[in-house]
Order: structure tokens, then C-alpha cells, then sequence
């Protein structure tokens, strides 16, 4: 025996946008001016009544260890909520609190992923989808979405679907497309999980960042269809609240209950204070949710008319979520021949940093998370538009 | 394929204090009064400067995603903290902050264990630490410690290795029982690691709180040591905080970097205000330290004073954490035959809750947490002799 690390750290990488982050801050202390077009993160701040119920918590003195599962009133809210916004019935024993929604996926993924089974994800994904797969023993399966438009397939992942396969993982709105998925998709893959009973992952955290399609939920379909799916969600996006690190997942008390053991054992516990600014966060006003939500939708459009107007580049219009995902294979040349390199030119001449689409199983295309100021946009479109025109 | 969970989950248990809690908040919600001498939590609330730092941290919007590893702030002061007080050089990029020193060990569990790794765990020993390893693919090795004062006995640690030995796990000041390993047993423990080539994780989680010798790290012994060791500590018991869920791993930067791999797939990063209240626990006064260890040195001695005294009870002094581990096998009877049968019995008949020895790798003894007041420290003891005295 030596003193090698195991071998799982060798099936599995670290977050792209994580690692690109950690970078960007060292080029800035360094004393570089870096434009972020690459962190899925509201520029707002969160909202006041959530800080303030947090700091309320913190005086009181709710700073002692809580029950693993989360609190009661919370899971209550949020029960209440997947009701009200969602239509599905979930009981408190289904609900999970988690150190935001990313250890809610990681650890439903851990829960019934075995060693050798076969997770499909439709793409382009969420980067993290695959290596938390990877990271459970299990195999990334990546039928493609519908290139036009980047809708739902189910065409595609059914003739992807074999023995070995435990789940389907989808993100609607759409990380990085900003596609919506139709109801009629998802009542389509709802039928195709129970034929071939495998689980479906319902990635659902952009649901309130949506641009004219209404969101659906596919837990909603039917019990029996519920029954196979985990819906995740979380505070981060809708609520401006990425830094206080909180989340669920919604399932069958079986799955919950696998999610609570694993996270007895790795994190105990979402601070009470944190979980106190969730409670305000669904049951206080929510105007602030709306406010984003048109803010968001402007500098889309924004976005999208820029982008459709520079040379080489193809858009679909994303419908919900803050990301634009624009084909620049047409812009690339024999120096600068694939999106990764796309994208270390804009960084280091230009100073934008935006994500390549082969982080997210796309390659030839890139990510730009539109979720800055519209003064910041302006800067960083005409940015990104003189380094394509250079490349011609 | 069908919609069953993974193997993983039948390897390992979900942590029975963290259940026992989830217990009694059941109990003390259909109206029983139950005191809790299971949670190894102490009773005072965090300092209020701490506290306010963390409000601070909020009100100035310090609510966004943070670098993964831990802000360079707090990874420079916890580097001032390991030199000052550890005598170990660990530079930044050899700390991981981490949600709580629990995902600081099930991390670095990952990052060295594969499947059929064994991991040596001198027992009794924290009930997570073989759940953890199991969870991991690993197979928890369990040589005692010496009996009488629950020393560390390196010969019987020794004698367990074998070519499949990937670590040891060390506790000192040790959960459950209380005691101090002496730095001439670490010093043969080091030479051993360096002999057989394996880790040591070194949890240091209660150096704070010691009652007469003094704490030693095992990774200060040498730089070749060091590289073998990975030193998990945190906050959480010596400041009070183990509600806002923060620690820390330091290790070699490939070990470093390989937890921080796990932690961008899994939870992110820890807020950002709770890192600010973490700077302000080791920057900040220290008195508060001083005034809490004395209180628990008072407590250790009440409560060994009346546990020494109740008939069929033998216990060893402790010499630092808030624990103490009687051995209650002289109190059991035919009906109550057990050390869970006997916290069953305590818990339904007088309503005090403490932990089996056996959920410890330890039957026939019990641990309780004395970190409560005297008022219901005393309350408890009277209560737990009277179970004691009814079971004649």
C-alpha cells in the first residue's frame, strides 16, 4: 500500500465554471479587469426581508446543530410551494434540505446510482451532471436535445435507453440553453420511464426565470409517474441567495430518507439561520422574484439581438434561465479552431470570461450567463464582437 | 433495470446521534421533556463577536458563490492558527474549507479510500468514521485502545496492518471516551505510518477543550510525517458554532486539491458570511475559549465524581472533550441485558437521552455529553441513578 490517492478522483473532474472562477480571481488580484459572462449567478443582491430574516436568526441565537432533514416549517413551505407553483402533493417525509441544490442532485445521484449503470443525459447539460454521474460509478449516456431549438428529444434518449439504464436527468429551464421543455415532451418522457421503469431527475431551479412558456413539472403528471421522479430545487437563482448554500429535493420517502443518511454523514445539517432566510424567501412577498425575472428578460433580448447580429454566430432564443447559447463554429479559423480556444482568446484578450460549449457536451458553441447589468452587457457584447471581427 | 436504490446505501447507517436527535424532537413535540445528554454540542451560544461578524457579512451583501477551496482570508488565518497553536507549516494551497469538519473526513476519506481499502480505527471511536469508509468502498479495521484509560496502543494498531491498510483514523482529545493521546504514542504512530506507508487522519476537532496534558499533532513531527497526515479541524466545538457548519482539511495540496474536486461537484463552496464569522472565532478574543474550557473542566469533574459513585459503574477520568464513556455492564440485568437496552430504558423511563457504547464500537459502555449546565447535569445524574438503583 502507498499513500496514492483512490481511484474515483480519476473518473471524475471539477467543476469547469468552479475551476474558471477560482482563475478569474487570481487574474484579478493580479490586477486584471475580467468581465464574468460565465457564473450562473444573479447580479442582484438577495433581497432585504431574507438578509433580514437570517440576521434575526443569528441574534436569536438559532446557531445550534438542527435536524438532519431540515426543519419542519421549512419543509412545510416548501411543500406548500411544490403545491401552489408546482401541482404536486409532497409530504414532509418526502422533502430533503440540502447545502444547496447541487448536494441535493449529488446525493439523489448517489442514492440510486450503482457502479456500471447507465444515466442518460440529454445535451448540452449542466457540466456537473456528468461528473457527478462519473463520481457515483455510473456511465453518462448524452442523446442530443433538438439542435434547432434545443427542445426535449424523447425520440433521442428512447432509443438510448438499455438495461442498464437507472435514470434520466433534465434541466428545464435549460442550463446552458435556456430552452424551455413542452408539457407534451415531458407527459411523453413521463411514459417512457414508466415503460421502462428507470428515474427521472428533475433539475427544475430556473423555473421562475421564464420568458413566455409556462414551466411544467413532470412529477405532476400522475402518482404513479411522481413516483419515479426526483424534483430539485432550489433558492439560489429565483432568490438571489447562490451564497448561502441551500436547496431540496422532493421524492419518494424511500430515496429522502437515502438522501438524509448520506448527508447525516457529510454535512448534518443547513444552517438554522440559512434555512430561516429560506422560510422568508417562499413565504414573504414576492416582488422581488418578478423584478429579476423582467430584468432578466430585457437584457435576453439584448443579448440575443447582439449576438444574432455578429458574424458567424447562430442563436436560438433562449425562453427561460439567464444563459444564451450561440453556435461560434462559424467564427473559428485554423489558430483559433475550437471553442475552448474561442474562449481563451475572449479571456485573455479581451478580458470576457465565458464558458465553451464543450464544458456542457457541446462543442463548437459557448455559454454567456446574461445575468449582469445592462451597462456590463453593452461592454462585454462589444467585447466579444471586436474579438470575432478580428478573427475574420 | 428497475427503480430500486443503490448497493451503496445498504453498506453503511445513517449517524445515530443525528437520528436520536431527529428522535426526540418527535418526543419533545407530543409534549415529553427529554434532557439531551447524546449531542456533542456545547450549551453556550456563540460569542457575540462571531455573531456579529456574520451579520456584518450579510448586511454588506456578502451572499454570492465564493472561490471552492475558501476565501484566501480565512485560509491564511487558519494557517496562522495551525502554526501558532499545531506547530505545523501548512501553506493555502494545503487547506480545504469545508461545510463543517464532517465533510472535511468524508471528503478525504474519498479522496485516498477505493473499494476494499482497509482503514484502521482504534476503537471506541466517533460512530461515523466507519460508516464513512464503508460508504467509501472501505473496510473499517477496529484494534482497541488500551482499556483501562483508553490511551493509544500502537502494538495493537500494528498487529492490523496489512497490505491493504490505507490509513488510521485518530481522535485526541478522543470522542467518545475523553481521553489524550500522549505525544510519545503519536511519535510511535508517525514512525509506523512512515514504515508502512499509509495516512493518518488526524482529527483535532477538540484540542481546545483539555483538562491537564497537553494537545499534540501528529503532523507536526516532521515534514515526511506531514505529508502522511491529513489534520481535520473546524469551529465548531471550541467556538460554539456548530450550527453554522464549518471546518477545515490540511493535507499535502494533491490531497487538498483532490477534496476541493469533491466539494466544487457537491456543495459549492461555504457561504461567504460564514467564513467572515470564522476569521472573526480565530482573529477575534480568545477568551471565550478559556471561560467555556473551564466550565466543562468543572463538569467533567461533577460528573465523573457521581458516575464513580453509582453502583455497577466504572469510569475513567477524561482529560479533555465534553464526553465521558462509563462502562455500565455491572448495572445490566437479565431484562435490560444490553448497553442499547439500557439508553432505551433510560430514555422511556426518566427521560434522559445518552448514547449506547456499542453505536461507539464499545457495548457495555455509554456515552454522555457534558455539555450542560449544572443545573441539568445534575438533574440528569440524579435521574440516571435512579434508572441505575431501580435496575437492582
Amino acid at each position: 500500500m502507498s499513500t496514492k490517492l483512490s481511484s474515483r478522483m480519476d473518473r471524475f473532474g471539477a467543476s469547469a465554471t468552479v475551476t474558471l472562477s477560482a482563475r478569474i480571481a487570481e487574474m484579478r488580484a493580479a490586477g486584471r479587469s475580467i468581465i464574468s459572462m460565465n457564473v450562473g449567478e444573479p447580479d442582484q443582491f438577495t433581497p432585504e426581508n431574507i438578509k433580514e430574516a437570517g440576521i434575526r436568526a443569528i441574534k436569536g441565537n438559532d446557531t445550534k446543530y438542527k435536524v438532519n432533514m431540515g426543519i419542519p416549517e421549512l419543509r412545510e413551505a416548501i411543500a406548500h410551494k411544490l403545491k401552489e407553483d408546482n401541482n404536486i402533493d409532497y409530504s414532509l417525509s418526502e422533502i430533503a434540505v440540502s447545502v444547496g441544490a447541487k448536494q441535493a442532485l449529488m446525493s439523489s445521484i448517489l442514492a440510486i446510482v450503482d457502479e456500471g449503470d447507465e444515466v442518460i443525459i440529454p445535451v448540452p447539460c449542466y457540466l456537473s451532471y456528468p461528473d457527478m454521474v462519473r463520481f457515483a460509478g455510473g456511465i453518462p449516456v448524452f442523446p442530443s436535445l433538438n439542435p434547432d431549438d434545443f427542445s426535449l428529444n424523447v425520440d433521442n434518449i428512447r432509443e438510448r435507453v438499455t438495461g442498464r439504464t437507472k435514470a434520466v436527468i433534465i434541466c428545464s429551464p435549460n442550463n446552458p440553453t435556456g430552452s424551455v421543455y413542452s408539457e407534451e415532451s415531458l407527459r411523453e418522457l413521463a411514459e417512457l420511464a414508466l415503460e421502462k421503469d428507470f428515474y427521472v431527475i428533475a433539475d427544475e431551479i430556473y423555473e421562475k426565470l421564464m420568458y413566455g412558456p409556462k414551466h411544467f413539472s413532470i412529477a405532476s403528471v400522475s402518482d404513479v409517474v411522481k413516483s419515479h421522479v426526483i424534483t430539485i430545487n432550489g433558492f439560489s437563482k429565483a432568490y438571489a441567495m447562490t451564497g448561502w448554500r441551500i436547496g431540496y429535493a422532493a421524492a419518494r420517502p424511500d430515496i429522502i430518507a437515502s438522501i438524509n443518511k448520506i448527508h447525516s454523514q457529510q454535512t448534518t445539517c443547513v444552517a438554522g439561520f440559512i434555512q430561516q432566510a429560506a422560510i422568508e424567501a417562499l413565504a414573504g412577498p414576492q416582488d422581488s422574484v418578478e423584478i429579476m425575472r423582467k430584468s432578466f428578460e430585457e437584457r435576453r433580448d439584448y443579448c440575443y439581438n447582439r449576438l444574432s447580429a455578429m458574424p458567424g454566430v447562430k442563436c436560438p432564443k433562449p425562453e427561460g434561465a439567464f444563459y444564451i447559447f450561440p453556435d461560434i463554429s462559424g467564427c473559428l479559423n485554423d489558430k483559433i479552431s475550437t471553442d475552448s480556444a474561442f474562449c481563451e482568446y475572449v479571456l485573455e484578450e479581451e478580458g470576457v470570461a465565458i464558458m465553451p460549449g464543450s464544458a456542457y457536451e457541446w462543442p463548437g458553441s459557448i455559454r454567456i450567463s446574461f445575468a449582469s447589468s445592462m451597462e456590463t452587457l453593452k461592454e462585454a457584447m462589444d467585447k466579444l464582437e471586436a474579438a470575432i471581427r478580428k478573427l475574420k
